[in-house]
């Protein structure tokens, strides 16, 4: 059994998998953690049973008591891997700590997922344990795409466009292998990527989660410009801009009201309007820019909770991208089926649901056969 | 005769143009103001006549003496009209007054121009002066183009992208007045211009001149949670921020060596090569976000100092616009003639030799005939 796990800001995924990684054998979510955690059992709620208030690693053990299986192996979600890491790598005590180091590019994520790995640890002493980075998808882009036209000291110390969601688009790309794909992770986060042939080519997060699309509460790409007048002309500190831009900007701060596309969609108000009609506009236009890296399209693949359920948002998109040859079916759309494009169009327009565990275990089970085949080495790939 | 002054950081441009606007009757251009001011008159150096060393303003008067006719009205270039000016105003003392709150927004340019005006006002008392801007232009575009998608109550106090270059658009958008025309203004600052039938729809700069490509000296667009992380986690002020992303970044920070387009062809390093590779590359990705504005192409113009004279960097950007439809004459490029394009392609790709001061006198000249005829409420047209 493999077990892997996939912690978030404030929520815990953890699923069990047979060796041949089909539906997960068991998995659970807990949400809410450190102010109201509760728990969900193959996707049912289980009001009965309140995990603890306390973090992630307290929640993580108290999951780890309730599993049907003892694991022979686990896999995380770790968000950021940094330059280095452009495959999964077996957690070893000198990879920890370089991910330890890596906790201040990624301050909301990175912490959780390495407690939930310390707390796998001491429970199954000895569990071989991996590491799946948000990051590594991306490391397979040309150094063009990953640079930002800075002084080359500031390069050369890191300072370069990540990219995050690889989890997701490794997904995408194992689901179309093939041609010139630009998929579009729209979730609270959003971005998109530009695989071509299944692998990343440009994406539009960069150094942080904050560049690229608009989002649920975070602004996206603004000038850099602004930011310094914020500081400079209207003496907000670093820590109030910040603030500003991941939690009080995006769909909420445009529409004043949510930063929940369900409710946004359902209200009339014009501030709620313009706030969809703005995110799928930004959509447009770094789809624009990331058409440009591929050279041209040949599928469109929407996942993520809003890719996945919004066909109002898909439509936007769509519509935006129709000089490149994206024409949608909107009965198919509204409908919200696999494949959306109409007959005989130039370009495949998918969905595809989000599955970053099931993607966990996939490349934790090819790593699992290398091993028992002896070729260990490939467990501190570096890429 | 009407004169033009065209205030750049350090430079003063002037020209005195006939009523019909032909070729200018007499131009000047005084460079190095401030520390090595020189002077040269239609096009050739005058090493004997020196202009003073202070400011724009002393230059001006200097060279308003030298003027082989009286103006009977000045038109200005002014970088920043702020959300009201849609476009050219006469500039009386309360416009003025608005006019010194944008300084803030264009402490480089912004104060020069008002310098101009003033000197020229105080030289010929009564004169007509009229002020042409260069975020005008851009004020035709859709509310959803000029949003940053920050919480509303900033977007109200007009933190907007307001777009620069304006008067090198215009004449653009006044040599080709129809279809979905994409102009790169390519100079020591740079950027990109949607245009639609001859009205902005989208460009690349934005609040600030920081926004969009890679320039000279500029950065462009940057992920702004790397403007917080060179603030909070490196400890640089917002000062040594804003002169790193201002004054060390772009060609010369990523080359090492030079701003100048020009001698980074002329080297060989690896790293002079990465700088022209990488901002041909941000021209490819931004531009494709235009066209996705634009939804298609009919016409890539180029135009500035780069547009106009460098093969290299015109045949970089339209070989990673070929999926638009783009396809280069490779000789006629290579020569530099007006016209580029291959033989019957689909998008026209153009050279047009920016001339803002002609665009102000063109501007102007419509207005003093609307004036003459009486309708001059027009000279205080807000848009």
């Amino acid at each position: 059994m493999i077990l892997v796990l996939n912690a978030g800001s404030s929520s815990l995924r953890c699923a069990l998998f047979r060796p041949g990684v089909g539906a997960p054998a068991w998995r659970a979510h807990v949400a809410g953690i450190g102010y109201e955690p509760h728990l969900a059992v193959d996707g049912a709620p289980r009001e009965g049973e309140r995990p603890p208030v306390g973090c992630h690693a307290a929640v993580a053990r108290w999951l780890f008591e309730r599993l049907p299986a003892a694991p022979t192996a686990a896999g995380h979600r770790v968000v950021h891997g940094g330059r280095q890491h452009a495959a999964p790598v077996r957690l070893e005590a000198e990879v920890m700590a370089a991910l330890e180091c890596l906790v201040p590019l990624a301050p909301a994520h990175q912490p959780q997922a390495l407690a939930c790995i310390r707390a796998a640890g001491e429970t199954w002493p000895g569990l071989p344990q991996v590491a799946c980075f948000d990051t590594a998808f991306h490391r397979t882009q040309d150094r063009l795409a990953q640079l930002y036209p800075l002084p080359r000291a500031l390069v050369d110390e890191g300072l370069v466009r990540f990219g995050f969601h690889g989890l997701s688009y490794a997904h995408v790309a194992r689901t179309f292998p093939h041609g010139r794909v630009l998929a579009a992770h729209l979730g609270h986060g959003a971005s998109l990527c530009a695989i071509r042939d299944g692998r990343s080519v440009a994406t539009t997060m960069g150094f942080t989660t904050l560049d690229g699309l608009m989002m649920g509460t975070r602004s996206g790409a603004v000038d850099p410009g602004l930011v310094l007048h914020l500081i400079r002309g209207r003496g907000l500190s670093p820590d109030t801009v910040a603030e500003l831009l991941n939690e009080r900007s995006g769909l909420l701060g445009v529409s004043g009201l949510s930063a929940d596309v369900r409710v946004l969609e359902a209200s009339e108000t014009p501030e709620a309007r313009e706030a969809l009609d703005l995110f799928a506009y930004r959509i447009v236009r770094e789809a624009g820019s990331l058409v440009a890296a591929l050279g041209g399209l040949d599928a469109l693949v929407f996942t993520g909770g809003i890719g996945e359920h919004s066909a109002q948002v898909r439509a936007a998109v769509c519509r935006g991208l129709s000089f490149a040859g994206v024409v949608l079916d909107v009965a198919a759309n509204a409908r919200g089926g696999e494949r959306i494009e109409v007959q005989r169009a130039a370009v495949k327009v998918r969905i595809v649901p989000a599955d970053e565990e099931r993607e966990i275990a996939l490349s934790m089970a090819g790593l699992l056969a290398q091993w028992r085949n002896g070729r260990d080495r490939l467990w501190f790939g570096r890429g």
